[in-house]
C-alpha cells in the first residue's frame, strides 16, 4: 500500500497538511477547473479542485448535512421549491432530496464536464440523486440563471460553491448584488444558505465578510459551523431568511421535525448536533461581529489559489 | 522569515501536518521526555514533548479553559480544594485560580526540569500562577502524591497529562485503578477532569477507553470536544463525577455561574461555548457508546510514540 | 499546472526528498511490483517501482548509457551475442543495440505485465528497441533462463534489476552463486556489468558487497559511478571480467572505439566521461577497499524496502 | 532521537529536499544573512545561511578540499601569497594552509558577526586556521578590499561565497568587474578559483554564465564539479589564469605534486579525485558551451532568494 504519494493541503506558506494517497482515480483539466480524484489512505476518495478538497468520502456527510438540513428544518412550512447553485457532486443534492414534501430542485452547476465524471466515479455520494425525478439538471452560471427564473420563487436557495479564488467561476457569487437576486426569488418563508469558508479562531475573513454582506440584505443572518475532519479544520456555513431562525428551536423540536420532514437515516445532524453547530466559542463570536467587508461585484473577495500560496 | 525551517505532526502514517518555524527557543531532555519550544509562523511559541503539540500561545485559552471551566461551573458549590496532575505549563493552573472560593491547589508534575523552563519561558501561559500563595508545587508522580493524600480530599480533580505512550510517565494515569484512587479523594459534591485524547469521527479509541473506564467508576460521566486550530484537531475531555452534571444548565445559568464564581475575563468560554463543547455529533456519539476498552494497570491503553508512527 | 501532488522518495528516516507531479499516467500492481508512472514536473516521465525511482525521461540516457556502453567499448573485440536480466523499461536494450557487431540480445524480465506497459507508455525509452529483430525477448527468472542456456555463451552480460529488498525478484541475483553462473556463459574476452546501487559517500555498503562479491568471481572488477539528478544521487554500477579492463583506454582511444562501435549519437557518454565515471574520489576507493561483506545464496543483501524507512 | 524537526531544501517549486535535524546550535540574524546551525541526523552540523545549506561537518571535506587543492596544484610554482573572499567557516583557509610555500593569506569576509560564531562552533572546520599567524582577517567588502590592495599581487584569490541573489552581499562578486580586478591583482603565475554554484544537467545557467563572464577576462578558463552528498547534487567551481591549467596534468604529476606542496592528509582529493572533478559529462560540456550570459555590474546575475521559491 504505497505511502509515496501524497497530497499537500497548503493552508499557508506555513502550514501544509499532507495526505498519503494510493491512487489517481481520475485527472483532468476542465474549461473552469483542475480536478483530481485521488484515493486518500486516511479518507478515502477525495475530491480536490485546484488543489483544494471539496470533499472525502470518509466524512462528506459531516459537510453536506450540515449545509442543507439545518435550513429545511428551521423554516416555518417544509420547503417544496429548491434551487441549488453548484453543489457538484450530487450529495448536496441527495440531501435535499431527503424533504419529504420536496416538488422540486433545479441543480445549476457551471461545469458539465466535472458533473459527467462525478455521476460516473461518485456514486457513494450522489447515491442516483442526479437521476431523481424531481431533480432538473442544468449547466449553466448558476447566478445568470437564478436572475432568469422569472415568474418562479423558491423556499431554499444553496450555494454549494467553491471558494471565491481571482478569476475563478464561483467569485460573482457571494456578493450584495448576488445575494440580492436570491432574496427576491426567495419566498417570504424562504431561506438561503451558503457555504460560507473556512471557519476557525485564525481564518474566518473570508467568512465574516460573507455574513456581513448578507447582513446588508437578510433581517435574520446566522453563522454555523462543523468539524470535517479531512478538512484539518471546523468549516463555515451561512443561513440568511426573512423569517425562520435556526436559533428558535431546542434540540427536542429539532429532532420533531427531523422525524416528520426527513427520510432516510442520518450520520451526523440531528438537534444535539443542531445545537453544537450554531453555537460558536466567544472568540470567534466576537471577531464575527467586529471583521469582515461588505463584499459587492465592484470589490469581490479574492482567496489566494492553493497554488500560490 | 525563515519558512525552511519545519516541525511535522504527524497523526499517522498517511497523515503530516507541517508547521513552519523561525526558531527553537528551548530544546533539551529531561529524565521523562524530549522537549522543544519552537517559535511556530503560524500560531506563535508552541511546545513540543516528544513530537507532540501540547500547546501554543495563539489558542493555548482554548485548551486550558475548556479543560477547566466547564467543571467549576457544573458542582453545586463552587470549589475550595482542588489537585492538579501534571499542567506543566501552568494555564491550566492560571484557570483553577480563577475561582474565586479556591483555597488551595496543589500541582503535581513529575518533571521538575521541564516546569523550570516553563516558569522562564512561558509566562504568558502561566502569568505568575506558580507563585500564587494559593498554590503548592510538587514534582513527583501524582498518582502517588494522590495516594498519600490520607485525611485530605479535593472538590475538584483534574489531569493534564502527555498522551499515555508505552512506558512514558503518564502511562499509570488513565486505568480504572488511578480512577478509583480519584473518586476516593473527591467530595461528594466533587468532580474529575481528565484530558481526553484526540476525538474526532475517526480517531477516538482512546477518548472513548477512558471514557469506558470512567464510567466503571463514577455515576455521571460526560464526554466533551473543543476544536484546537493549532492541533488541527478537536480534543476531548472527560468529566466525571458522583452528582454534579454539566448537561444539567442551559447557557444563561453557565453565565450567571461564570459571574459569580470567576474572576477575570474569559476568552473561549461562556454560555454559548459551554453548550457547543457538550454538544457531540450524532456519530461520534454513537461512536463512543459502542468503542471503547476498559484500562487498567494491567492493560493499560498504549498510544505510538509520534516518532514511531 | 498542480504543485499539490508529490511523490517522497524516502532515503532514510531522515532524508526524505519530494518530487512534485501533475500526473499519474499509470498505476498497478502486477504480480512481482508495485508500479506507478508519474508525470513530475522537474523531470517528466518517471517510472517508480514500490516507491523507488527507476529511471526518468529527462536524464535517463544518463544512466542507461553509463550502463551499457563502457563495457562495450572495453572488450577487445565488439560483441556479437548479449544476454540481459531485467532491463525493463527497454532503454537498456536500446544501447545495447547500438553496438553495430551485435547478432543476438536476449532481454529476460520475470514481469511481462510491467513490460507490456512500458512498450506502450515509455515510447522515448525504448525507440522501438523491444521489437527489434535481434533481440528475443523472455519472462521468467533470468537466473534460471540462464543457467539453461546449456551451448551459449555470451559477450556481455548486463543485469538490470531492482534493489534487492527482502523477498523480490532480484534478491537471487546478486550473489556469488549467480555471478559464478555468469563467468561459466561468458566467453573469454566477455564481461558482466551489474547496476550496482547507490554510491556515494554515505550509502555505499551494497555496492561494496557487490564488488566484494565480484572479486570472488572474476579477475577484473571495477567500480563506476554517475549523478543522475532525478536520484538526486551518484549512482554506482560494476563491471566484471576476465581480461577486459576499462582502466586500459585513455579517452582519445574510447572515442576511436565509440566511433567504430557505436551507432546513433550519444548523450552523456564518452572518452572524457568514460575517465570521469572511472575515476572515484579518494575517500571513497578507500571506503570500498575496507567495505562489504560476500553475498551468497543463503546470506542475500537485503535492503529495506522504501515504504518501511 | 527527535525525528519530527525538519529542515526544507528548496531547489525549486517542484523539487524540495527534507532532512531531519534534532537541534537548532545557533541560530540569528546579522546585518547580512539569517543564519541557522542545525545537527542534522544525516550529516552533523549543517550551516545554513538564508535557507541554503552552506556546508556539512560530515562532507564539508569534499567541497572545501576541491575548492582549494586543485589550484594549488595547477599552478607552476606554488603559491606564496594568497587572497580569500569570504569563506566564512575557516575550512577554506584551513586548505590554503596546507601550502607548504604559503606565506600570508588574507581572508576577507563581511560578515564579522558570523565569523565570531564559527570560530566557536565550527572548530571542526576550522581547526584554528583563523587563529593561524599566516592570517590577515578582515572584515568588510571583499572587492573593495581587494582593490585598495594597491602594490600587491597574488598567486592565487579563491571566492567563496554565497549565491548572488539579488541585494545579497556577494551580488558584485560574480561580475566580469570583479574579474578584471582579480585578473590585475594576480601574478603571470596566478590563479583564480570561484565557487561556482549548483553544476548539473537540470541546473547549470549560473555556472554557465560565470565561466562565460571569466573567458572574457582570463584566456584560460576550467569548469569543475564535485557530488557532495548534504547539497545532495554536483557542485561547480571555476578556475581562470593567465597561464596555469589544471587539464595539464595526469593523475601521477598531481599526485607527486600533492606530496611536494601539501601539508597533512587529504580526505577526498588525489590524482584520480582531479581527473574526476575536471571530466564533465558531454552533455553538460555542451550545456556550458552554448549556454549563460555576461555578467556586469550593470547585469547582474540574481538568483531567487530560497524563501521565495
Amino acid at each position: 500500500m504505497s505511502g509515496w504519494l501524497w497530497f499537500k493541503d497548503r493552508f499557508s506558506s506555513s502550514e501544509i497538511h499532507n495526505h498519503a494517497f494510493s491512487k489517481i482515480l481520475r485527472s483532468f483539466n476542465t474549461n473552469y477547473q483542475e480536478i483530481q480524484l485521488i484515493d486518500s489512505i486516511s479518507f478515502g476518495k477525495m475530491l480536490l479542485i485546484d488543489g483544494d478538497v471539496q470533499s472525502s468520502l470518509f466524512d462528506e456527510y459531516i459537510y453536506h448535512e450540515s449545509l442543507v438540513l439545518p435550513g429545511l428544518m428551521s423554516c416555518s412550512c417544509s420547503p417544496t421549491k429548491v434551487f441549488l447553485c453548484g453543489g457538484g457532486e450530487g450529495a448536496t443534492l441527495r440531501e435535499i432530496l431527503r424533504c419529504k414534501t420536496l416538488e422540486s430542485v433545479i441543480k445549476c452547476d457551471i461545469d458539465q464536464e466535472a458533473i459527467q465524471m462525478y455521476m460516473e466515479e461518485l456514486p457513494e455520494w450522489h447515491q442516483g440523486s442526479f437521476f431523481d425525478p424531481r431533480v432538473t439538471l442544468i449547466h449553466m452560471d448558476a447566478r445568470k440563471l437564478l436572475e432568469e427564473q422569472e415568474d418562479q420563487s423558491f423556499d431554499a436557495i444553496y450555494t454549494d460553491l467553491t471558494e471565491p479564488v481571482n478569476g475563478g467561476p464561483s467569485q460573482m457569487l457571494y456578493s450584495k448584488e448576488f445575494f440580492s437576486i436570491c432574496k427576491s426569488k426567495l419566498n417570504p418563508n424562504g431561506f438561503l444558505v451558503a457555504q460560507g469558508s473556512l471557519l476557525r479562531i485564525n481564518t474566518f475573513e473570508m467568512h465574516a465578510s460573507i455574513i456581513k454582506t448578507m447582513k446588508e440584505v437578510f433581517p435574520i443572518v446566522r453563522s454555523y459551523a462543523v468539524y470535517v475532519p479531512s478538512f484539518d479544520t471546523t468549516w463555515g456555513f451561512a443561513f440568511a431568511s426573512l423569517e425562520a431562525d435556526p436559533l428558535a428551536f431546542d434540540a427536542q423540536e429539532i429532532n420533531l421535525r427531523i422525524q416528520k420532514r426527513l427520510s432516510g437515516k442520518l450520520r451526523y445532524y440531528d438537534g444535539i448536533a443542531h445545537q453544537h453547530i450554531f453555537s460558536l466559542g466567544k472568540d470567534l463570536r466576537e471577531k464575527l461581529n467586529s471583521s469582515g467587508s461588505i463584499i459587492t461585484d465592484h470589490l469581490p473577495f479574492s482567496l489566494k489559489k492553493k497554488s500560490d500560496l
